[in-house]
């Protein structure tokens, strides 16, 4: 089978950067594309980051577009910085990257790559969705062009981490979640009620960082202030995987329970603004609009992602030995018919 | 132990009434007043089903004092017809009680009766929280006058039934529902959550109707309406005992596990009107203002208020043939050694 | 013709204090009875000022009513402390009053008044409107047996004086106003787009103290924190006769201009929690439910408004050269026939 | 004196259409492009209505590029079809325009445009400010380029046309007016207030008809049925000269009274979803984000309006009669320098 044709929004953000290695790591996906927005840092540091860890992956072959500066309508409200660090990837530090950000704007970007081959390309949004929301604005056709969308965000039964009733990457831009949800496109929620089960222990870093290469440096960086915050705020030991368990729909689904429901999003401001509520009784009587993941076997879903991290490592470093005109397609994410040296079991 | 002293505040409807039944059957339990709301039906009619419900289980030596006939400030929004049929009782038929509902308001007769005794006094709110809201704008030192308040209302990690956010109760009056969230009374809520476990099936009330009593068949016809409800709406077989599981509060508390939350209600209006929602993570950093009920062990508590409504019907029918001056106590509520002649192993 | 029998509903406040004045000064009003409530101040200030201004107009013979302490539903947000001064009556100083508050609560007293006498009371709500819906709540018949209301509060075209969309006493109480504006009580709305066209002066007060009267110099001492905090903050020399226009409904109706609209309050939240609105294109089809002042001869009201502080000084200074037992009838605000003696031209 | 360089954004509709011919008749004024939106129609139709009445003008050099076609966030609630007939301009008919749309999406056209000459360019939006708010978001520099914006738009004292607190224009795109309101452009908002004081009557409409020109023609088409709207439902016997009269801001900004003051747009839904507010008092002590025009002289303005139209159908006659390749530099709105040939006393 062909891997799944994905592009990601994103704001790295240190599971955003976790999620760009999964993908890298991952047969079963091809990562095309990635647009930058606004969410735990500024777009501009969201694009730089994008870039420095393509390359510390070798895969700046994959074009970065970056996108909006604010939210759509919201002010500036919340910022990830507690958590993820001034920088946005916690304590680890990467060069300034050499490749660079294509001149198109990530809304452009988006509906070219989408609206030019109608049901081929999946997007993962894993920060707010402004990009997205003014996408479909300006184009429509987008909404029927696009296979399927992914996203993290949202608390449904679980209650949420920036307000009582609000999840970050919704809080951050209640009005384009609006549009999306309500924009038909076939979609998949991924909300805190299954990411904060998937928790990334300081034993899976351990673990990881027995085998000596970049990536396990960078991810147990990068990890760092994120458990840290987590160990003081919330009190458990380890990091959520918020953004990677959206991979799970393609490399793992069967350890999502999904439910479909129609979710809304209120942006009438005050107590519920950015609550995502699932109908669940049906008393509105209108038809799902999303597939939501309500339950995971976490463990699991954490110990594939540094089995993952692990093959990726390896390849990486045998990539290293290949002569140069090689390494590319080496580290390349294609199916596993492109790459007949990827580490077998994987 | 002295039987617990109560007032249950109510819009009978079917399931208020089970619940007096059921406080009559508990020798935990000493049921000292009702007061009447508009809720599933109008307050005069919710009045007269209360002084019927009280006759046909010989204990019209309870008082009933009448209170609000409109929410607080919402428009009359939802009506609990198609649930408790158009007299609020079902299919069932009760004689124009001959007792007669006190001349005090309700809103004064809770302050005078809670105020005079100080800790002393357990409210149950099964109905919209309108009386009560206006005794505690009336007569602040309600406030720490009342022992506890036991509410069923709302829907934390379950859909509301009303719409998509927000339970009947609270939905009728959310505006009351918020002065008594914020009020400061110590509180307990029964949420739809656990409710929704607790269903009274064709069968429970079968196997009731052995006993040839006018108690076994008012539960049978009061519940049919609601039965018939629910098969058709909600799929199910059976009828949820939402109020009656109040009082497992006091006969059977540890059936229920509670978490201690901040709970407030919206009151915005729009989509969240009547949500009423859990700082889980605590991320608004307020002190928790009231225990709520997550889970139940549902079928126990079912089979707990069955056991009690055949030994309510016993003891009932035993009261017949007792000389007249002697039934009184005989079917009071109070402590058991106010009832030598109740059967044992209640 | 007899005069109008007025209950006043207030939380003086200096311009309430101006009203009981202008009341008592008026031989078309009857003053029956103060009703007391938060706002400007605490109410139990507001009780103690309202006993002590009547004292000083030898006035103690009307009773005061005590009633609520709280908003309905609101956060206590604003107080009238810096326009009021911390006692709420300027810098007026009071001897502590010698009679007493009735010992019925003003929901009740309201209700009891207002419903014996059918279509014979107007009452004036000069603050929140608290006492006045729980009122109505507690009791639906006081709707149909007002004869009037006047309300000063809201802001039509005018912006607010609390937020750029709300008057004071609706902010204060928002859920309050939009139970009495959805009453059906015959309304008349007295908003801040007449009252801050009534300017009192230094200059008039000035003239008025040429009068050597304990009146007088109430007004004066009363109204400095007032004069200065409308210098210092809205940059005009002089105070607003809010709350004593409303009489002008009474005693100068011609000064004022009408119209007839359907008038309601925002009580959803954010910004615009307290606006009152008219839909003067009718694009709601909704009936009028009040009339709105929207224009007044200013000036012409503060020289009545002097006028009669004038010759309430005159009047109260002969009072303490009869007898004693013709003083309280001397002073009484009683139609022309009760007060032969009164001064002519009047 | 250079003539002011202006791009409309608009919906035609009627009294866009008179807006575009008014600005080809007023050499105060450079027309440079048109970029069409959903609001009183389709934007399809907003764009071939365009298209069209260019053509009637002899001005299809000007380009025209199409926006979007739904509002940002809102649904779709209201049509302006009532007002401006099924076609958006009354019952003129128009063929079908020979000349076509720019393949430019309206928000990048507006950004091109605008940022590359900073400071040169002043937008009016007559319709819904979709394409402005998204073109905000997309690239934030369009702020500080744009030389002014003027707006017509929103109900400051006046009552709304759509709801009883928003104007149309605000009302179909509320969070647009939001993002723009908030942008920091240099901003003139033209309210109902001052714009249902220029009311173009039938009398008018007959004056100019004395001249046998297609423009007269359409003008009398156009307004039919939009005359016949306010003759039925808002009683007077005249059009609203709505967007035409936010050119007076550049040919007769004498007859205008403007304030500067804060005015911000509510978007929390409900009653006051749309509500264009200013701060009076000064309240949220934030600074003026615009001019507002509060009063006109409303029939000065119409008699402009009038004068204008007929020198353009004048000058169009005379256009006819010159060589072809003459026309074009005949009929554009350039200054006088560019048009030795136009009507004197223009």
């Amino acid at each position: 089978m062909n891997p799944t044709r994905i592009i990601i929004d994103t704001d790295p953000g240190v599971d955003d950067a976790l999620t760009f290695l999964l993908a890298l790591a991952s047969p079963e996906i091809k990562l095309e594309a990635l647009t930058t927005v606004r969410g735990n840092v500024t777009v501009e540091m969201a694009t730089r980051n994008a870039l420095s860890i393509l390359e510390v992956a070798n895969a700046s072959h994959i074009p970065v577009a970056q996108g909006c500066s604010l939210p759509l309508v919201s002010e500036l409200s919340v910022s990830g910085e507690a958590v993820h660090g001034q920088s946005g990837i916690g304590k680890a530090t990467l060069p300034e990257p050499k490749s660079k950000v294509v001149a198109q704007h990530a809304i452009d970007s988006l509906i070219e790559r989408i609206v030019a081959e109608p049901d081929e390309i999946t997007l993962f949004t894993i920060g707010p969705m402004t990009n997205l929301a003014l996408a479909i604005r300006k184009e429509p056709r987008i909404v029927s062009a696009l296979k399927g969308l992914v996203i993290m965000g949202g608390a449904i039964r679980q209650g949420g981490n920036v307000t009582p009733l609000a999840e970050f990457n919704i809080h951050a831009d209640p009005h384009a979640a609006h549009i999306v949800f309500h924009s038909g496109i076939p979609m998949t929620l991924i909300p805190l009620d299954v990411t904060y089960k998937c928790l990334l222990t300081s034993a899976d870093v351990e673990q990881l960082n027995k085998i000596d290469s970049p990536i396990a440096r960078f991810v147990s960086d990068a990890t760092a202030t994120y458990m840290d915050f987590y160990r003081r705020y919330e009190g458990f030991d380890g990091c959520a995987l918020h953004d990677p368990l959206t991979l799970a729909t393609i490399i793992a689904p069967e350890l999502l329970t999904f439910e479909e429901h129609h979710v809304d999003v209120d942006i009438s401001g005050g107590v519920s603004m950015g609550n995502t509520f699932a109908d669940f009784m049906n008393v509105s009587k209108k038809p799902a609009n999303m597939k939501v993941a309500l339950d995971v076997r976490g463990r699991e879903f954490v110990e594939l992602f540094v089995e993952r991290m692990e093959s990726l490592c390896v390849r990486l470093s045998e990539a290293k030995h290949l002569p140069h005109h090689k390494r590319d397609s080496a580290v390349a994410t294609d199916a596993p018919s492109h790459r007949p040296d990827a580490p077998s079991g994987e």
